[in-house]
């Protein structure tokens, strides 16, 4: 029960072989990724595909609600769906630090297959490195993914007027992994060259998560929100959307919280309950360190 | 001049875009990495594709004739072309060591680049991590990749009498980097369920490289042979694609090194000048350290 894994299980020879396998094929068990070639071949019809990468390197590697393997595969689904793209492809590549515990490894292979499971993904290409004891933390992950572009949604076709919605509850998840709205706002505006008038009473803030950040000293707007979405949408079916959102558990807590306004120099502003503006600005240095 | 990346270049905020901006997109300058989405997308034709991942995480990171990062190129177009693909698309995800050289960090995206322009493939997704000091040694990289699928090789398809075909000396990268003759034969042999026949004098050995190996007591069929590509042929068009390939400088020492054999086992067996013969097992541990 205490097997580790080894040097000899990234030499690319038997060890690799055996590993690869009884662990990694036992869970990414489809005909794609057990043709075992240098590159996985697969079909395409016809139109646009979504490629993109993203490497994990989260400590701890388990946290509540999941580990670096699930977090690796949800992040890459996340970035070709908002890419406008079914997700359809990835490849997952270990960096294993010698000595890590297989036990655990295989719970994060065996989570991350899960999430594929869910989502209708498969894993059809990988690799495995193992790096000598205190050249790397544990684990680290790269998922690279492909997806079937179904929508062409652009950030430089964003509209002035063209409404806000946020899918859910934001900076719960502060304490977790951050990616947070701030910084996503930001990106909009470095885009579309439109800045954006906020309502600081729309924006869903759960009240123990404004209890905790007030005692921290934290602003829930540059806090995690993982698992929400910020979608812009045109004012004439905003309404109909978020009703839409709103039906699905995940999204009960859905609010429109903002519209994009001609502003010269893209400035995020949000309005409180008194009419008072403050400026949002972008994100120097991290409040919370960075996982995805 | 000694600039160093700090923990601020990988929170995804001001600096990174800045890092992103001024050094990735400096060199890796095409427009659908430029679009700078969470995913880049593409336009492709019905047929089929390849994808392919590896990490690379080589130490040194500079070593003769060439750094981490044109290895990591260069290691995924390999993987790509060796499927029958021409190579298109990569992707290329760096973890960078808090405190690593910015200039070193521009050499090895530089020379990404250059073999990107030789190879006329694009780099069109990115991601950078920064982890704390001693997380991680310098910089490891992942670079993902997609090709079109122009033949379909299969390992499956090799049938007894086939050829094979070395394109050049053997075991002259051995101090740099592994990936060793033997495995590669094995690889084959363990999908094609049949045995080899090798003839050791047609294997193409420089005399440096077999003195060297003599001293050390190293067997240079388990030594590298990076930018060595063993290719199996019908013997009837055995003669023309080797003259074909002599025809390139870097393939005039190219050999046809032996035939697949109806074997029970599998095995591997080597014929010496005298008609003496031995078996070539597969790698267990390695001679050197692997890296890609």
């Amino acid at each position: 029960m205490n097997e580790v894994i080894k040097m000899v299980h990234g030499d690319g020879g038997t060890h690799t072989q055996q590993l690869i396998h009884q662990l990694f094929y036992k869970y990414f068990n489809n005909p794609l990724l057990l043709q075992g070639q240098d590159a996985a071949d697969f079909s395409v019809e016809e139109g646009r595909l979504a490629f993109t990468t993203d490497s994990f390197v989260v400590k701890p590697l388990f946290f509540p609600g999941g580990n670096i393997g699930k977090l690796a595969v949800c992040g890459t689904i996340n970035d070709l769906v908002v890419s406008g793209a079914q997700p359809r492809y990835l490849s997952s590549s270990f960096i294993i630090e010698e000595g890590f515990s297989r036990q655990l490894l295989e719970e994060i292979v065996k989570s991350m297959e899960e999430v594929c499971l869910e989502s209708g993904v498969n894993i059809i290409a990988g690799d495995t490195k193992v790096v000598e004891k205190g050249s790397v933390d544990g684990v680290f992950i790269n998922t690279s993914g492909i997806g079937t572009i179904i929508d062409n949604y652009r950030m430089k076709s964003i509209e002035a007027g063209d409404v806000i919605i946020v899918t859910g509850g934001i900076g719960e998840h502060g304490t977790i992994i951050a990616i947070e709205l701030a910084t996503v706002l930001h990106e909009f505006t470095s885009f579309c060259k439109l800045g954006i008038h906020l309502i600081e009473d729309q924006i869903p803030i759960k009240s123990g998560v404004s209890v905790v950040n007030n005692l921290l000293g934290l602003d829930p707007l540059y806090m995690a929100c993982e698992g929400r979405m910020v979608i812009v949408v045109k004012e004439s079916e905003a309404q109909k959307i978020l009703k839409s959102i709103q039906t699905i558990d995940l999204g009960k807590d859905a609010r429109i919280i903002g519209t994009f306004v001609e502003e010269q120099n893209s400035t995020i502003f949000m309005e409180n309950y008194f009419g008072g503006k403050r400026i949002v600005s972008a994100l120097e240095g991290s409040m919370l360190p960075r996982i995805c």
